[in-house]
């Protein structure tokens, strides 16, 4: 059944998707017109419901719901490259992940997903107006209680410390390095998201110079498949390139403990 | 510290990892000859520690470790396409995933890890050898109580009901799709992974007269980036294929609810 | 110097093209609004000019020039597939190529460009109005003396014979192989373009009955790089499909002079 | 029929191609053995032909025949980026077109087959021992007489003026852009083959500070597709990079000409 405090996702016949709590009471929605969202209550979940002249199903919604539906400021990173990071950074329940800059709280939203119940993400971001808007698709997300956002630059300080894992999304991310460095725990992951080559270029030869092995930079190219009438092809429609993502993990900050240790898999 | 039920990754100076359980006793070790894990108790985390005549740093192995590291029989999913499904499938603690073939077991690794402590994977396999390396795999990677491996053909009958995900990596996945839909609670991921253009086609066709929408597959590439001494670009080694992604979400089992009712985005 | 009878282009400041006759006299040309190219007879190739408040640098249009101002009506084949079509086909000065069906020309002009002085495009095209549209852009490119379009189709006869190549653009090439085959001399270049896999899978299925090696089917990708301010990185706009194109060559056609023969690389 | 001055390319049933000259003699040749070419006079182009114990097919070579057999001693230009550096530059019968480095003659072949009859290749080349195998290669391929290789470095000078076009492949193009503006005739197209992302950087910079328009960077992906008994999918097997290919043409060069004048797609 759907409760008072329950947040649904409607999808219409073309796919788009209208996040809605119910017990907020009637008011504007993009897609819906005015509405009380109150009366959702008597349906079920996975139904077909008409509201206007319009039908929708109801969903509670899935992470990816929750990503698609976000208010955007600025350029999210998309589930294909948060899906990546998850990965490779290991994110999972009771982590404690650092994050910078919050954006609109996309990545947050993927993360804090993953690191509950036990875990947290503190996510830095210098812009006041950022990190109103992350708040607000966090809280609407239902994540609010994993994520703490923080006003203030990684490239400064970082007070945390034994982050399982510090994740990057700034425009000169080797600027964070030794902070990431310090914050990380002995074996955490560093991840850096960068749309450049130059910043690739810069961030790595960093992490080269500090206590990090296994650096490794990615790029990933995701295209949707069509099955039509007329055959299997790939879409039309492409997205050329998001960002490179830059992972590394920190070993123990003893001297020259990576001398001649360059661990990285040379081709 | 490092205890005696610990398993580590020790890394070499190319990269190449080795997964050792400390108290496995002496024992002959792929890279590092006949050798004796319990020694590394007196080591830290993060440490580089010599063996033979070659050195090793010392991590606790993350999940992509313990994917890469593992024995493998059949072609296995790899951490890029693990990584999509665990995002559009929604995969997270607490859930119940039926996934069909275990294979090696290296998507299992990925999920397992994404669904503990509260959460559970029902894996059937056909064949017995697959399932006996699957079940090594996954406790070797330390997640054998998250996991049942069951010898079963999903085709014939999933025992399973009201599972968040059924997840499927199987020659005709077509024809496990109304056992997927009985087995799946509504609003619960649909997921299949197809070499073929060809699957792809029948596996969507068969969704679409079931209770499915947002029926979508996806193609990912990926690609290493290069920071060497004449500049940065991508690798020369690239894999041009592994398997096309289809996705699907089960709405409430009433007859015609979908009627009319596509829900793909249509570009 | 510039003649009467040259055609030039005008390149504006964004990189938009325009085609202009300078003996056409005044007309209303896109972009340039009413206009009298006989007055560029005074022009400089490679030089700046202004028309009305706007500023162009004149030039001798390329082959790439002709065919990115033609005017549209179907889907054109892109310049990466004409040129890869082009290689592979080795279509050069001297050969006689057969096209279906001509659509607006773009593959036409390309071709046309290749086997001048001495060769001979005849395209076939079923519908009259897209032979009309060909016809006025490939005149347009001033090629026309190269080409020959005839209202016909070919999957019921192509009435040439020893041709060096027939390269199809239509909806069932696996129709037209015969006639193909009887169309090209021994030793000629087979080619089709389609943008599904469900069309390759039949046209090099039924290549491989007849008397064909060499059958390989290739997709590119292709994508802009972007110098930016900020660094080097991969252009956001991408085309993410066009078509897949299939090569072959013809043999003898001696009965079973391929038995067992299949000619692919098999990987 | 097939003459004393002839050559053939043999293909084996796994698709791989041997060049042979009719009139050279018996000799050693690769997967041939000793054998005498001059035996083949009997034999009718695409017929199946025995030798030894093997079988293949006889075909006069095509111009990606010529390129795949060359012998390689340098990386070489792989005909995907080729095409495109035909189609883009214009090359066509009658153009004298500047290349460097010769390397192996790979797109020097690709390049004098289009020039011909009427149009020259002259193609630079620093290293002797490289130039050798080129003139080896491209005299095999039956062009010698439209190529001329001098040993020499572009970067310090171009003795011809007029080119319709420069096409460099050499470490450091930048330092090549001005030499290549004095060769080039008005209009001429400028190219350069670059692995990396540094290199396009420095090359597009310059360009832009010299007086080229149209200035625009290549990534091109080729992926083999095949057809199976299981189904259509990409082939497993793909080169994850080449090269770039920047393209630009030369305006007039009078002093400010294009000031304020980019003339490159803003996307």
């Amino acid at each position: 059944m759907i409760n008072e405090n329950d947040t649904v996702v409607l999808i219409d016949e073309k796919g788009r998707k209208t996040l809605v709590r119910i017990g907020e009471g009637i008011k504007k929605v993009r897609r819906l017109g005015v509405f009380d969202p109150g009366k959702l209550k008597e349906k079920k979940i996975g139904e077909k419901t008409r509201i206007g002249n319009r039908e929708f199903i109801i969903m509670r919604p899935s992470v990816v719901d929750k990503i698609e539906t976000i208010e955007r400021k600025a350029q999210i990173i998309l589930p294909k490259d948060s899906a990546l990071i998850i990965l490779y950074c290991d994110v999972k329940n009771g982590d404690t992940i650092i994050e910078a800059g919050a954006g609109s709280g996309a990545l947050t939203i993927a993360l804090a997903n993953c690191v509950r119940p036990d875990g947290k993400i503190i996510s830095y971001e210098k812009r006041k107006d950022f990190a109103e808007i992350a708040k607000r698709n966090i809280d609407n997300a239902q994540l609010g209680e994993y994520v703490e956002i923080k006003i203030g630059d990684v490239t400064e300080s970082i007070d945390e410390k034994d982050a399982d894992a510090v994740i990057l999304d700034i425009p000169n991310p080797w600027d964070a390095v030794k902070n990431a460095c310090s914050s990380l725990k002995t074996g955490g992951h560093f991840c850096s998201y960068s749309p450049t080559m130059n910043q690739v270029e810069k961030t790595v030869k960093t992490l080269r110079k500090n206590n990090f092995i296994g650096i490794k930079t990615f790029e990933t190219l995701q295209r949707e498949i069509i099955v039509g009438e007329g055959g299997v092809r790939p879409s039309f429609d492409m997205l050329g390139h998001t960002g490179y993502v830059t992972f590394a993990r920190k070993i123990l900050c003893v001297n020259s403990a990576t001398e001649g240790f360059s661990v990285e898999i040379l081709r």
